[in-house]
């Protein structure tokens, strides 16, 4: 298929097939805000809008029912770092010749007022770059360039060198800079082996890490673990974003080893060390006034945002019955006059195990489940086949229950155990019944022992 | 061991003994706020501190080396529910007598400015009270007794009938009026039964499901699996509380089912619904003045809080090697005039695996974290024991790794396979070398056509 998009998301995509080593046999097409494409039916246009990621586009889609816009992830930074605001302009010209549905950006539709300005980073940065002590380490997503320009331009303006640690972060501004989305005065960007000839005053470095993923190259500095920077004393640390929900924990956890080094940390709780990209209640509301779309659907984020921003709209005078709250897969049919939710296709997670794809089964993973409580115990009998009799002591291997060396004694009770009860049993020729017997023997002899269920699993063999 | 507690901690503590049906074998000896204890060498007085439970006490130990005041968790709030504010008097004396050691709750270090009152969170309910169309379902913890009494004045004050769902939400409430420590005006508390009974707007429960426990009352009636109370339309959930680190996922995933169910839901994202019981940075910086420790540990919350603390230590004059961050385990060695960190006590988790407690071993846990993985293979290999060859076809069983019924050609070929390999080999004596060829040859088998790596358990037996 090919991929149209703006000429950094395509330098970003670049950069992550790389990574990836993936081939991209991909016919790409370069975008410009402004560009009218047609596809078939339809025509699509881009419209500039701001972002914390820059050259990014929302769309709008001539279709022969009507016009849609689609935001895309937008907030109205009046000020932002690349000096190009989101094209308000060009909203509202279509808000006058009538839009029939918009779907925006419902992130952040639970915050009140407006999204604070990237430059509002800026200041906190000159004030850290001025301040602090020794080296300064700024974290942050690679993808994240705005703020990234803003680390380079305040390290320049207090005379410190900027150093960039990791691979993708490396890839992202080494292909940023050489499309001209990252601007940095010469002599700024140093190798990394410079730094160490440097005072620490004088240097700055940039990294990924802001979620505390444990192979990021923070958390190894952090860590002491890193081949070339190690985190110390008179270090001042800043985590340029905030925790994604999930990983609450991983961050805790790094920001803890961080403080425990000795270094000055700033984060969102103690600093503004990093702004949202995405548009508050009040930059909603205006977005939804300038376009004033006939039916409206809130897009991205969970549930509780485009509920919150479905009663954005309605406060704003949208219809109740125009607003449409989609879940996964859901589909919109839409003509010049109507809107409605028509059927369902197929989405959701894909679960992949080894060359297994999507027909990973239930009972499979039960099983994992099971054996990652208690682990398992596996009995062999052996059974004359002319007499039907046990011969000599069922065998029992076990792993996940219990330490095969400290409990010994335990395996070799229940191979006993297990002998005498079967041995009452004159004929083991009832296979089916014999197994459930060893099952329920062998499981509550090891619950009354260790309180534990592992899966029993008995082989009959004939001998 | 005798257990020292005010009159409302033992009635917590008997609550949660009796849930747990654990006999309390201890002598409990009720204290309040200005009584001495002497115990051994030392003797103990406890001071009045604000929190989000009444009755909470701070301690000072009278030592032969000088007095150690420990805050417990504490906030500075002037108008409490209960009109009971921190005795900071009491602190003042003891500052003014001189005062050897501070521990100070460090939860909130991370917050600028001082924690809002309790009160704050009534105006917030008294509004949802009256404009809230239907039912008020508020959830909290259940031992928040002042949030809880909160919400019944409100209730009060707008003609509302409160309803307690949940057991634990039940016995400690009921605890708490006995003592005198919840306070409802006649009629205001009804059975859960009478609520059907009543217009909507005459309703509010009061339940636990603040950290959307998946089993708690709130994401029951949520999940519309509760046997007395179904959110709906016209609802509006009050979830007084905030996530505690790590169940952020869970809490998310409750508030989306309450959107879903057409709830109106107020969190702490949208309204001040919450306010924490632990003192924020200008608090903190009072306590250390009014007490002027000589020595001051930093106790409560992680590292980084710790930290954070301390350094709000130094800013009031402490110096800094009079602080003492320690690290679970530490012990401080005080006399009258030099303290410092003397060795360590064992400390850390202690797993319990059914009746193993704190000896789960390393080799069980690994096991069942590769068992939960790719699942395990189990291979019956018989030899006669004259002529050291395969008799048969090796039996194999599985659990975990592939689905028995949909993978059995896998399985047979794997068993023929096998068995041709034995073959080829004439005698199968050596056991050791057997064992490990078995393993390489099903291992590479199974990863070669599924790209899963079960653990793969060869059982010889002589027949």
């Amino acid at each position: 298929m090919p991929i149209y998009a703006t000429k950094l998301t395509q330098g970003l995509i670049s950069v992550k097939l790389k990574e990836g080593k993936v081939y991209s046999g991909s016919r790409s097409r370069i975008v410009t805000a402004g560009v009218q494409v047609p596809l078939g039916k339809f025509k699509f246009e881009f419209f500039h809008v701001c972002h914390s990621i820059p050259d990014s586009v929302g769309i709008i889609i001539y279709t022969p029912v009507g016009t849609v816009v689609h935001s895309g992830d937008f907030k109205l930074d009046y000020t932002p770092v690349d000096a190009h605001p989101t094209d308000l302009s060009r909203l509202s010209q279509l808000g006058a010749q009538g839009v029939l549905l918009l779907l925006s950006d419902s992130t952040y539709a639970e915050l009140p007022g407006y999204t604070p300005s990237e430059r509002v980073v800026g200041e906190t940065l000159d004030r850290i770059m001025s301040n602090a002590p020794g080296r300064v380490i700024v974290t942050t997503f690679s993808s994240l360039l705005a703020r990234i320009q803003q680390v380079i331009d305040s390290a320049a303006k207090y005379q410190r060198k900027v150093f960039i640690v990791g691979r993708s972060m490396n890839d992202t501004v080494k292909m940023a800079l050489e499309l001209g989305y990252l601007n940095a005065p010469t002599g700024v960007l140093g190798r990394l082996e410079e730094s160490r000839g440097l005072p620490h005053n004088r240097v700055v470095f940039i990294t990924t890490g802001s979620q505390g993923e444990p192979t990021s190259a923070l958390v190894r500095m952090a860590n002491q673990d890193h081949s070339q920077v190690h985190v110390q004393r008179g270090d001042t640390v800043v985590l340029s974003a905030t925790p994604i929900p999930g990983n609450e924990a991983l961050v805790n956890r790094t920001l803890d080893t961080l403080f425990k080094r000795g270094a000055q940390v700033m984060y969102d709780k103690l600093a503004q060390v990093h702004v949202h990209g995405h548009a508050s209640q009040e930059e909603l509301k205006l977005l939804l006034n300038l376009v004033k779309p006939r039916y409206f659907m809130p897009v991205h984020g969970e549930y509780r945002h485009l509920s919150l921003h479905a009663k954005l709209a309605e406060a704003v005078g949208i219809p109740r019955s125009n607003i449409f709250i989609m879940q996964d897969g859901d589909v919109l049919e839409l003509n010049a006059s109507s809107a409605k939710i028509g059927g369902k296709i197929t989405s959701g997670n894909v679960y992949v195990d080894g060359l297994s794809v999507g027909d990973v089964g239930n009972v499979v993973l039960h099983d994992r489940k099971l054996l990652s409580r208690d682990g398992i115990a596996v009995v062999v009998i052996a059974v004359n086949k002319e007499t039907g009799l046990l011969v000599g002591r069922p065998d029992i291997v076990s792993r996940g229950f219990v330490d095969n060396k400290e409990a010994r004694t335990l395996i070799e009770q229940s191979r006993d155990f297990l002998a005498r009860a079967l041995d009452h049993q004159n004929k083991l020729t009832d296979w089916p019944v014999v197994t459930s017997r060893v099952k329920d023997l062998l499981s509550n002899f090891y619950y009354e022992k260790t309180r534990r269920k592992p899966i029993i699993i008995p082989v009959l063999i004939n001998v």
